[in-house]
């Protein structure tokens, strides 16, 4: 049966051996006092958490999902009540301001706090999933008296939030977004201005649901006379519950039935007139959304890493128990089954697998951690050039983090299922609901074809490369620090063969843009995985040299050589194919 | 919304056009009067009865599923009458003997009717799905009393077959089945003997359902003193209703909640002592059942064949209406939405998609037509050599279809739904049902991995390569077709260096395996995958070559050249993955 539990020793290894955060933190001076000890508490309370109440209540809110009335969402048993008690746990504050009433630890920790979440129970983290978002949209754009009414509320999950986007006609084109705002009360157009909200919105995650008294609804939407597209949205606070505890104009019309994620409920939302608050400047209201689109991508990004975990362990542990058949060869020493079948962990095909899993879980975590860190240094660090440098890593990662992880989240569950055989189509099993659960992630958030799009056009074109070359020179580090040692050659040699296919591949899109605008667009997924193959070989490298001694209780030094051993030798020759179609700029691509 | 119509006349295209089957067919006097006209008018009237008939009533199927009770098993609204049309339409007995009541029609217009059935609505053809095999076990072992008693009726399909092979400790290792047979009656072990069966089984698709009358299980189970492993596995016929009309000792004791074809009854079965007969000598039971292998393996790569289509006709449809954002290049002549957004079919990540799953729809009709073709030569061809030739290419071609089309079948269906975006992901919009409907047809009937050993053990490396060698000299002709003319000359060269990279990779594995023998099993699934790159190329090629001027109805020159173009261009790349996988020998690939 399908289980959970955080691999806290590994996890704690990739932070301190190979990416050296306490270290790291110790040059911020917000993160004063945080260590090792620090971090080692709260990933196992963490850990406990997501293990001992939300794992346990995945597997049925599959089944019951939510059910919709017109009064209202009620969502699967167990639901409210392990809300309650996260928010008890303080744990929606961990990586608020202080200022703000929260714990002011840094995003890495937020982000193995929401690794574990989303592998546990994905469905269930839906609902808390965008409250640091609409902590930081309030936090960084609400007026003093949007502030005062509802951001400690938010910081401490007692409301809960929703990013109300999409409409029928507008997916990933926002500049079609019609939900109108009226100001009303003879206002003049400003931040704060109290506006009657009018529209339709879809796939508005916890649009309603029955965790918490009151929900905070961020709504993008258009003032009367602004801009067609992007440049006319404003963004608009519109709680559930007005300050008077009248009930507002914002009503859900129905939740959509979803391949996966069936617990969290996906709402029809309808404003009808509903009273609310510009927040931000008006026409401003996508800039103030993106502010935190780094950090949002990157929680997409780990609810990737989180299936990709929760695929890894229950294959091993699956394919450890499971005997069918003789296997051509057998580990050293070990006894054949009376049985007249060997696990299936033995076959080829089987180690292939897991190992593939493994090494694709450690390189993700690795780069998912660094991305986290170099997030808090970007928002933290006294330096103002490693603030700049961090940033711009930052910016080139997101993309890549999001798309990359999410691919191999879905792609690797998929592949896992397999080791089931039939049983693996079985809900019981719990690995068909992680195939389900992680195709979403995919898609939402910005889909991972628009992830590309905005990784070539926006962020390795718009500056001529310089954000790359920044990125390569710190990659390339580790190439000096593997050649210097002589079990560490291969990676060495993998990693620098990759950066210099990345740096080739760089440069054709620089010469070729202008010549033939489309060829971008036309190899953006190709570059993005190529990327992404790069920076998973600069993972299996560091885990390689960082992985001599690892922490007690989590994985041996041998364990995590040999998957990351296996990630150059048999999933790194993925890239060529990613590098060969951007090289070939002619490639037809004609409609059809 | 999801829709689906048979592509009759690019189906059409490639029977005739592409493979010549016409003129194959005449050869064989068993298809005496077949022409391309009585093709055509049998698969347009399967086209029917899949559109107008199937499709309707396959996504309702999904959500309401089958409903179990201990008195049996109620299949989703629509579902027997659908079945009753079937029987009455002699759908059945297509591909059957005319001497067992059937038409006496090639195997090549039997996959067409399954891939349309399959695309229309997999999980209703399940019911038939292995009504063939049963009708080919009875006719090719029964004794003349069986015979009598139920081939007839399984012919015309008033009763339907089951297969109950797997137990829980045996599914892709049926040595370990345990399910037993007694004689009875004072019977001596042999073809037709009563017996008593006891035991298990599970996994059983259509183990009860309420489509037909009586039900005849085919039950692989091991007589008392029989050896161990799979030479000791028997074949038992066991009707549901005994000839004088009692219901015998075999039950249903539940179903399985799965990921897709809900609408299909998986059930757990339970024979008490139930009474049966030996089909086929003792002890040979699995031989008997594989006799039928080929076909049923072809077969469910019909699946993969039918998802493909559906999911590539759905993805045309839906990325030509769909408008988001402008696009960077617009097709000559093509005037611009006053909406202010251009059909996301014009977008480069789309146009991939798109191009990519036609490509690969097409390559793998193709194959999948040949390999029927080359069935009925094998069965059917009056020449021996003819029927040796044909009989060793199905045998090399077999798994490599199983695995191969249903992988393309579940994850081209899959990137599909990532055209829809967020509706990709609700039930509303069908293809997230094609994504969990497809996912089963890479584990059952074998699973994907052990097609892929089947096809290095037993077919590749048994016979010194000689198989290999035959059909590579049958591609061969292709790129010299391709060769003599100059527009084609990209497809043979692209064809002649996928042989050569599949005769030295063949030759790694003969030079290899004595050796070190785990070495052809690490490498198994990356020589499938080649081979099949290999075998989409020549499809690709031949495609090229044979459609300057397809049927009218269905798609233009342009059209079919587009995508064989972009299959050699964009996805043939891949290949060279595989082939460098199986080059490197000595790639670890430790017991961790």
């Amino acid at each position: 049966m399908w289980t959970y539990q955080a691999p806290v020793a590994d996890m704690l290894h990739v932070m301190t051996r190979v990416l050296g955060a306490p270290d790291r933190w110790s040059e911020i001076p917000a993160f004063d006092g945080l260590d090792a000890d620090t971090a080692r508490e709260v990933v196992q309370q963490a850990a406990r958490f997501a293990g001992e109440v939300l794992a346990p209540i995945n597997a049925n809110g599959d089944l019951v999902g939510c059910t919709w009335t017109a009064n209202g969402v009620t969502t699967p048993p167990g639901f409210p009540e392990a809300y309650r008690a996260f928010v008890d746990g303080g744990w929606p504050a961990l990586a608020c301001a202080p200022d703000a009433g929260g714990q002011g630890l840094p995003q890495l920790l937020n982000a193995a706090l929401f690794e574990m979440l989303a592998a546990a129970n994905h469905a269930w983290t839906m609902y808390p999933g965008l409250l640091h978002g609409a902590y930081e949209v309030i936090h960084a754009h609400g007026t003093d008296a949007l502030k005062e009414r509802y951001l400690a509320k938010v910081t401490s999950g007692d409301w809960l939030g929703t990013m109300c986007m999409t409409e029928p006609q507008a997916g990933s084109d926002l500049g079609q977004v019609r939900t109108r705002a009226d100001l009303v009360d003879g206002a003049v157009a400003a931040n704060g201005a109290p506006v009657a909200i009018t529209g339709g919105k879809i796939f508005i995650s916890g649009g309603e649901q029955d965790l918490t008294d009151n929900i905070v609804h961020l709504v993008l939407c258009r003032l009367a006379g602004a801009p067609g597209g992007t440049k006319g949205l404003s963004l608009a606070l519109v709680p559930r519950i007005l300050p008077d505890g009248r009930r507002n104009a914002v009503f859900c019309d129905g939740i959509e039935k979803k391949m996966g994620i069936k617990g969290s409920a996906t709402c029809q939302m309808r404003f009808d007139g509903a009273e609310g608050w510009l927040i931000g400047e008006p026409d401003r209201g996508l800039a103030a959304m993106f502010l935190m689109m780094n950090a949002a991508r990157l929680h997409v990004g780990l609810q990737g890493l989180g299936h990709l975990e929760a695929a890894t362990q229950n294959a091993w542990r699956y394919a450890g128990e499971r005997l069918q058949m003789r296997a051509a060869a057998k580990p050293q020493g070990a006894a054949a089954d009376p049985a007249g079948a060997d696990p299936i962990a033995w076959h080829p095909a089987m180690r292939r697998t897991l190992l593939g899993l493994q090494a694709r879980t450690d390189a993700v975590r690795v780069l998912a951690y660094w991305t986290a860190l170099l997030l808090d240094e970007h928002e933290q660090h006294p330096d103002p050039t490693r603030r700049a440098t961090a940033g711009g890593h930052v910016a080139l990662l997101t993309p890549v983090a999001k798309a990359l992880f999410t691919d191999l989240g879905h792609r690797s569950a998929d592949e896992a299922l397999q080791i089931w055989g039939g049983y693996g189509y079985v809900h019981e099993y719990g690995i068909e609901q992680t195939v389900r659960d992680s195709r979403i992630a995919m898609i939402y958030e910005g889909t991972n074809e628009i992830q590309a799009v905005d990784l070539v056009q926006r962020k390795l074109l718009d500056d001529g490369g310089a954000r790359a070359q920044a990125l390569l020179a710190e990659l390339e580090c580790e190439v000096l620090l593997c050649l210097a040692q002589g079990s560490l050659q291969p990676f060495g040699v993998a990693l620098s063969g990759q950066l210099s296919a990345w740096r080739q591949a760089q440069q054709a899109l620089l010469d070729g843009c202008s010549a033939d605008p489309e060829y971008p667009l036309r190899v953006a997924d190709d570059m993005l995985q190529g990327i992404g193959h790069v920076l998973m070989c600069w993972a299996w490298a560091r885990i390689a040299r960082c992985s001599v001694a690892p922490l007690a209780g989590g994985r041996t030094a041998a364990q995590w050589q040999a998957a990351a051993r296996y990630g150059i030798e048999w999933l790194l020759p993925q890239a060529q194919v990613h590098w060969a179609r951007v090289a070939r700029r002619t490639a037809a691509l004609p409609f059809v």
